[in-house]
C-alpha cells in the first residue's frame, strides 16, 4: 500500500511547536517533508529538556519521519540555494514572525513569482493583518488572550491553562487542514496560494458555543471545574481511592445509571425525572450520588457502570495513558528508535485509513542528516559540486 | 473569486459536535455540505440550551453554511432514496456508534459497492476497533481517560477538565484532515476509502511533548496551574486590578522584561542569568517579580511590555474576547443573520486564504429546510415525485 500523501514535498521553515506538529501530521500521512534547519543551532526545541543522551524529547515527539536539511538562508549562497529548490516542492510552512521572511528576501509575493503552483502557509501569534500582527505571542499568551482559560479551572478557581500547549497544538491542526484545502484547490485551479494562520484565531475558533452562548444569554461563561455546562450528573465523583469521570448524557441513561448505582428510587423523582430537573436541583443530587460512589474503587466503578452501559472512565495519568488497553490496540503510543537516544515512546498516528494507512518510519531527525541527501535528490547535484557549497559555510 | 472547496459535495450524518464541527470547517471553506436529521427530532444539539425564540445557540454556533435535509435512514423508503444519493456524494461523515451503520443496512463495505469513488469518515469514542469499541463516550471522559486532565488544574490542585469540549473539537480537526487527505489522494487513485477517528486517540495525539517527556525522565507530569513546566518567568501575575500572563520565553527577553519592570539588578544575577538558573531559583524570583507587578493596572502592563516587547496578555473573559481590537480585525467575530432567532455571533473562519478565502453566507438551517431543495438539485426529482415521497414519512 502506498501512503496518502505520496508525492507531496513540504519544504518546512517551522520551529518548536505550531508549525512542526502541522508538518508531522503531513509526515505521518505521507509527505515528504524536509525541515530546514540553522546550521549548528537547528529548531530552538532541540535545546528544550529534558534531554537524553543530549536529544530533545521534546523535539523527538514532534519531529518523526522528517528530513533534516541545514541551510543558513541569513547567507547569499544560501538564499540562492533555497529559491533554487522552491521550484521542486509543493509546500512550504513557516512560523516565524510576520515580516521575517520578506526581511530574508524570500516573501510570499517574491517565491511564487519562481513558482506560481507554490502553496505558502504562514502560522504566527497573531496573523499577518491586525494590531497585533507584529507582536511576540507563546501558546500560554494566546490561551489567556483568547478566552479558554477564562472557562477552564476549578468551580470558583482561578482561570487555568490548558496543560498541553493547545494554542499551538490548535494552530497546527488549522494550518494542516488549510495546506491540504489549497493542495486540494490547486488539483483543479493549478494555481497555489498563502495561507495566514493565527494561533489567537484558532483560539477564538475553538470557543465553539461559548461566544452564542454568551450573546444569546449575556452571562459570561467561567470556570466550572469538571462539570457540564448544562448536563446533570456530568461530571468527576471521588472513589474509595481516587476519581472517576461520569456523564450521563440524557435521560435514558439516567435511567440505568440509577440502577447501577443502587438509586432506582430517584429514577422518577420529581425533583430528577428529566434533565432540566436535575440542573435545577443539582446541589441536592450531587451529594446523594457522592455517598454511593465513594464506597467502591474507581476500578469496580468502572465494572459496573460499563455493564449498565453508562459512560464513564478513570483520570488516567501519562503513565496509565500509555498502558490502557485500548490506546494500545488503536497503536496509539508508538516506539521510535533514534540513533543516539535509543527507544523513545511517542503518540502514534489518530488517523486511521482503511487503504492508505500512515506509518511512522523515521525517528526525528538529527541537525542536518540529510543536506547532502536532499541536496543530491531534489536537485540532482553531484559529489564535487556539494563539496564546493559546503565551502560556502551555509549547512 | 471561487471558494476552495467548490464542487466538493458532502453528506453529513453527524450530530453534537466532533462530526458537524469537522463539516462546520469544510462547509466554511466551500463545500456543499448536506446535513441529513431525523425527521422531527434532528440534530440532538438543536435540543441543547440556551435557546433564544426555539433557537438553540449551541446548535446554530456550528451548522452555519450547512444545507439541512430530514430524512427517515430506518425506514425502506429513507434507505433506498439515501443509497440513491450516496452515488452524487464525495463525502459520508458519521459520528454513530460503531456498529450503527451496518445495523441501519447502510456499512461502508456496502456503500462502497455503490460508490467506489465515495470517503467514508467515522468519527467516534473510542474508534471502531479495539476492547472499547462499542462504549459510550462523552467529551469528558476521553478529557479524563487520555491524559489531558491529569495535566490541566491548579498547581497542587485537582485534574481538570478543559473549558471547552477540546475532546470533540480536536476529533472534528483531525476528521476534516483526514477527509481532505483522502480527497488529496483519491485524485490521484481515483478510489476512495474509509477513515475512522476516535476521540480518545486524539486525545493522545495532543498531548504532544507529555509521553516523551514521562518515558525519558520518568517523573509523572502533573497540573502546574498557569506555569510553563520549564521556562521561567512564563505565569500569570496578579495586577493592581486583576491578572496578566507574561512569557518570557528566552534570555534575550529577560533582559528587557527587567527593564520594562524596572529590575535591571537581577538581569546579571548569578542566580537568574540564564532559565537554567531561573528554573532553579523559581521560588526567591517570582515574589520579587509579584511585587512590582502588583503596582500597575492589567492595561498599564500591557502597554509597558508591548513597549519593551515582552511578549504578554490579559486573561480575557468571552465579552472582552468579541470586542478585541485584534480578533475583530482578524473577523473571528461575525454575525450571522437567523430568521427566527435574529442576530447571533459565532467564531469566524481562521483559516485566511489569499485567493479562495472562505466565506458565512448562511445562518445555521432550520430542520428540514432543503429537503425538497435537495431532492430536486441532487436527484433531479420534480414536485410531483417528491410529493410522493412524503407520503412515506421520510422527511
Amino acid at each position: 500500500m502506498s501512503s496518502a500523501l505520496e508525492g507531496v514535498r513540504i519544504l518546512d521553515l517551522t520551529r518548536v511547536l505550531a508549525g512542526p506538529y502541522a508538518t508531522m501530521i503531513l509526515a505521518d500521512l505521507g509527505a515528504d517533508v524536509v525541515k530546514i534547519e540553522m546550521p549548528e543551532i537547528g529548531d530552538d526545541s532541540r535545546h528544550f529538556g529534558p534531554h537524553i543522551k543530549g536529544e530533545s524529547a521534546y523535539f523527538m515527539s514532534i519531529n518523526r519521519n522528517k528530513r533534516s536539511m541545514a541551510l543558513n538562508l541569513k547567507k547569499e549562497e544560501g538564499k540562492k540555494l533555497f529559491l533554487k529548490m522552491i521550484k521542486k516542492f509543493d509546500v512550504v510552512v513557516e512560523n516565524f514572525r510576520p515580516g521575517t521572511m520578506e526581511k530574508l528576501g524570500l516573501g510570499y509575493d517574491m517565491l511564487k513569482t519562481i513558482n506560481p503552483k507554490l502553496v505558502y502557509a504562514a502560522t504566527s501569534g497573531y496573523g499577518h493583518t491586525g494590531p497585533y500582527s507584529k507582536r511576540p505571542a507563546y501558546d500560554a499568551v494566546v490561551q489567556a488572550m483568547g478566552g479558554l482559560m477564562s472557562i477552564t479551572g476549578e468551580l470558583g478557581g482561578k482561570p487555568t491553562r490548558v496543560g498541553s500547549s493547545i494554542g499551538d497544538i490548535t494552530a497546527g491542526l488549522f494550518t494542516t487542514i488549510a495546506i491540504l484545502t489549497a493542495l486540494t484547490n490547486r488539483s483543479t485551479t493549478g494555481k497555489g496560494q498563502k495561507v495566514d494562520i493565527a494561533m489567537l484565531d484558532c483560539k477564538v475558533a475553538i470557543l465553539e458555543n461559548a461566544i452564542a452562548r454568551f450573546t444569546v444569554s449575556n452571562e459570561i461563561p467561567k470556570p466550572i471545574g469538571n462539570k457540564h455546562s448544562a448536563i446533570v450528573p456530568f461530571e468527576t465523583f471521588e472513589t474509595k481511592d481516587g476519581e472517576i469521570m461520569i456523564a450521563v448524557g440524557n435521560d435514558v441513561i439516567w435511567s440505568r445509571f440509577c440502577e447501577a448505582i443502587n438509586i432506582t428510587e430517584l429514577v422518577d423523582d420529581d425533583r430528577f425525572r428529566t434533565n432540566v430537573l436535575r440542573n435545577e436541583n443539582h446541589g441536592i443530587l450531587i451529594p446523594l450520588i457522592l455517598k454511593k460512589i465513594k464506597n467502591k474503587t474507581t476500578e469496580e466503578w468502572q465494572n459496573v457502570l460499563d455493564n449498565f452501559g453508562v459512560p464513564n472512565g478513570p483520570i488516567n495519568t501519562i503513565d496509565k495513558v500509555i498502558k490502557d488497553p485500548q490506546i494500545i490496540d488503536r497503536e496509539m503510543i508508538v516506539e521510535v528508535e533514534h540513533p543516539i537516544a535509543g527507544i523513545v515512546k511517542v503518540p502514534g498516528i489518530p488517523i486511521k485509513f482503511s487503504e492508505t494507512p500512515g506509518e511512522i518510519n523515521r525517528c526525528a531527525p538529527l541537525l542536518g542528516e540529510h543536506t547532502r541527501e536532499v541536496l543530491k535528490e531534489v536537485l540532482g547535484y553531484d559529489e564535487n559540486r556539494i563539496k564546493s557549497l559546503f565551502e560556502y559555510g551555509i549547512f
